[in-house]
């Protein structure tokens, strides 16, 4: 029995206790909200891993990490480097987006190495086999795409995204709804482009519930793709991206009646002034399932800073409700990031989970800041140092230009507002 | 006669008229809305320089930054050089806050190089000079603070910051009203110094309207100083702010009545839950005044990415109808910044600045959104790098890691979701 049935039946199982303690929270708190699909926790039977976590309704915001390898870079122990370096700036979930070289070679030293919560996009692999041996997207079969759901599932990954609802009346959108960006989830292109050559639907739609059982077998959780994000303010809360949500709420359902943990994947790039709108309305179509948004971007112009335009709307959704932020690098729009690059997103991603569970009202969260506050008071430079999101930056920061007196900092030397109110 | 004043008598300056051409919209808004007291341009008639900007309703949001020697480090050639990396980086306004060094001679230098509008803080020359004359803050004397914002306004300086709404009255509330972090503006805390030394009203509160004909003599704008802004997210939005903000609004209208034109600072560090409320109450209680947020910053624990989490709360504010982002740069709460640092300070507020912008609804954020999402979805990797935000940032960026085939980035290789498309 998986972490839903478990809860359904009344039972309290020793993950619901980790993510209990982690939360300081009761356990039944745990277990009520996962029989009502409002928390899941993704835990992959075949993963004998230590690291857990909840995501879902009252808990602190989670944040996933994405690395992976591409057809242009190579190089597995760079991306085990990019795990640990997302693992030790505080990510609670990486996903592995490899799309270049053996992936399941790759993805097995993840799952070996990973102290945290995993998830893919298995349709990646069925592409990626296919290139490599001259097949084009089109001539996948449906087998194949249900092959690489099982084999994901097997090799121990947590939660999978799988871009369930892009189906044929949703092509017909498409066609006649004129976006800038057009589709701008990898998934959902290669289906879409499926889905126009066969003129058929969605096997991922169509097979909806044997996906939901292989799922079940290891109690994996379905993360439900938004291929039809928008990858364009312009483009954002438009017919498409609406009808797709619409199909996933009804999917969900599908999903909790089969015991299947489920939580749905948003924008995107969002104007500010969408945000609140976007997540009351996933929240209320899906019946509280956790939210898990990519961003969302507040605008198009900032490649080099997207950690900082995902970060500003990552904050605020969370502020709205959103439960999970996958992070997004300085390099998003550009390039495959650096090592230094995956620490950047996840800092910035942290902030901004942080920043909204201060105004959620989390406990542990607003303790921290008055913990910081209170030795900033004292000019407790040290603890400032060990108390902070990134001690190891703001030592650095500190000592590019050190004061005269250790004190105080050399913006304000001895005019420091603090100095100034203790001699007082 | 200052724009104010012109403005009320129904006349257009040429000042009025560069605004309105930068902002694309009619002469005529201009003027009825500085006539209102809901748009300011701060320009000091002593100083030739080329740079104007508006501030307030209906017009883009505007960003300052910071710069200035302090007694650790005092390099005045250094500060040049910032001054020039907050320009090329796109700064409307900088403010000088030295307090290291000859005062007036950096402030001299920065009014000659500058091409933006210039702001500082008058008493912070008084406490200097004090200082170098072996006098403690007690022994400054009214005609020292009031000497200090002549001085400024006979230098060319755009709009000074003054702490005129500290008064014993508000002194009390300190007292009887715990806070984590107390005063944090330093022009706050030598204002709570001087006055609880002497038990005496404030200087700049006593002798406001000596200080309004002495700044309408080169028509300097008047920014009024939040000297109580919260400076720990638990101190937000007490007692004491509001008390502050109450009296801001009264002597906000006095300097109106005047012909001085007047905006209002803010706070701080700010949970986001909190935000809306803040900009609402300021904007109803200063009958639309403009408003002058410094952040805010939404969580304490972050320093190091205090660029970011102040972008998150300057967007939102932005978005909610502050005007103009005071930036924060990474080093804040640690260091003086360095020249990188205040590029990064400013792109970090640029960022925020313009995601207000397309939630306000400011038609020329959203064509450069536009424009680059087109060229995004063409492949345009020239047109994207040079559209963006920071194209030396991007360019470096993407040729960190370049993907074989340069139609598309080495984060997706052929994979690209437009290149599927295109080849579909």
């Amino acid at each position: 029995m998986g972490q839903l049935e478990e809860a359904r039946k009344g039972n309290i199982t020793p993950e619901m206790e980790i993510v209990a303690s982690q939360e300081d929270c009761d356990a039944e708190y745990i277990r009520a909200n996962i029989a009502e699909g409002t928390i899941v926790i993704p835990f992959n039977t075949n993963r004998s891993a230590t690291g857990v976590c909840g995501v879902g309704k009252g808990l602190k915001t989670k944040v996933n990490a994405n690395i992976g390898t591409s057809a242009d870079h190579i190089d597995v122990e760079e991306e085990i480097k990019k795990l640990k370096a997302a693992e030790n700036a505080g990510a609670d979930a990486v996903m592995d987006l490899s799309t270049g070289g053996n992936l399941r070679e790759v993805r097995k030293r993840i799952v070996k190495e990973s102290r945290v919560t995993l998830g893919s996009v298995p349709i990646y692999e069925a592409v990626v086999t296919a290139n490599s041996n001259k097949r084009s997207i089109s001539e996948i079969t449906t087998d194949d795409l249900i092959n690489a759901v099982k084999t994901h599932c097997e090799d121990g990954i947590d939660f999978l995204t799988i871009h369930c609802g892009i189906t044929l009346d949703l092509l017909k959108l498409i066609k006649e709804r004129p976006r800038i960006c057009g589709v701008v989830s990898r998934g959902g292109s290669f289906l879409v482009e499926w889905m126009s050559k066969h003129k058929q639907e969605n096997p991922y739609y169509e097979k909806f519930d044997e996906i939901l059982s292989i799922m079940k077998e290891n109690d994996v959780a379905l993360s439900l793709g938004d291929g039809m994000r928008p990858g364009a303010l312009s483009d954002a809360f438009d017919g498409i991206q609406v009808h797709e949500l619409n199909v996933l709420a009804e999917l969900a359902d599908r999903a909790r009646a089969q015991n299947v943990q489920v939580f749905i994947e948003g924008p995107g790039h969002v104007p500010i002034n969408q945000i609140q709108a976007q997540i009351q309305l996933q929240k209320e179509l899906c019946k509280g399932a956790p939210f898990y948004v990519l961003g969302p971007l507040v605008t198009d112009v900032a490649p080099g800073y997207d950690h900082i335009t995902s970060a500003i709307g990552g904050a605020l959704a969370a502020s709205y409700g959103a439960d999970f932020l996958c992070y997004v690098t300085p390099t998003e729009h550009l390039s495959l990031p650096k090592v230094e690059h995956v620490k950047e997103g996840v800092i910035a991603a942290r902030i901004a989970a942080h920043a909204a569970d201060l105004a959620k009202g989390i406990k542990s969260a607003w303790k921290w800041d008055n913990d910081m506050s209170r030795l900033r008071r004292k000019r407790d430079w040290a603890g400032q140092l060990a108390t902070c999101i990134d001690p190891e930056r703001a030592k650095s920061l500190r000592e590019s230009c050190m004061p005269q007196n250790e004190e105080v900092c050399s913006m304000c030397a001895d005019l420091c507002v603090f100095k100034t109110a203790d001699d007082a």
